[in-house]
C-alpha cells in the first residue's frame, strides 16, 4: 500500500540537524522523496510498523511531529502533483 | 471529503518568502495546518478546484510544488500522529 509520511523536525535547537538527517535517511530506505519532509512508500504493515518503530526512536516527541496517511493501493486518481519536480536527493551521493 | 495538501516553496531567491506566506494564508482558509507546510482541508471537489486554481496562481511552477491527496471520507483509521502538535499558528496574529 501507499503510505505518505511527512514530518516536521525542529532545528531551533541542538541535535535537530542530526535528527532530521537521520529521518531522512531512513525514509530513503522505504520510499521516494516526493517533496522536502515528504516521503511516498510502498510498504506493507509490516514495514511500515517496523518504520514507525525506528522513527518513533529518532525523533524527539516534545519537538518533532511525524504524520502517517495510508492511502492504500487505489492511489491512482488521488495523488496530483503542480510545479517543479524533487529529481535531486540531497542527502544522496550523485552516483551516474 | 479530506484532502491533504503539502508544498514546497523555494526560499532560495527573492520572493520566495511573499509565495509561502501567501500559500499559507490560502491554505488556512480551507482547512488546518497539521505540520509546517501540511494542510488538512474538508472539503468538495468545487472548493478543491477553486484553492487549486489560486494556489496555482500563487506559485512559481518552476521552483515551487503542490501535491494534492484525496483522502476520501474514511481517513479516521488512515491518518496517524506521533510527537508534538502543531498548536500555534505562526503566520496568524494571536488572537485571545
Amino acid at each position: 500500500m501507499l503510505v505518505l509520511i511527512t514530518y516536521d523536525v525542529s532545528l531551533i535547537e541542538g541535535d535537530g540537524k542530526t535528527r532530521l538527517r537521520r529521518v531522512s535517511k531512513l525514509c530513503q530506505n522505504y520510499g521516494q522523496r516526493v517533496q522536502n519532509s515528504v516521503f511516498e512508500c510502498h510498504i506493507d504493515a509490516a514495514q511500515l510498523a517496523s518504520l514507525k518503530h525506528q522513527l518513533i526512536d529518532i525523533i524527539d516527541p516534545e519537538k518533532d511531529s511525524l504524520r502517517f496517511y495510508q492511502i492504500g493501493n487505489q492511489y491512482k486518481n488521488k495523488v496530483e502533483h503542480i510545479g517543479v519536480k524533487k529529481s535531486l536527493d540531497l542527502d544522496s551521493p550523485l552516483i551516474f
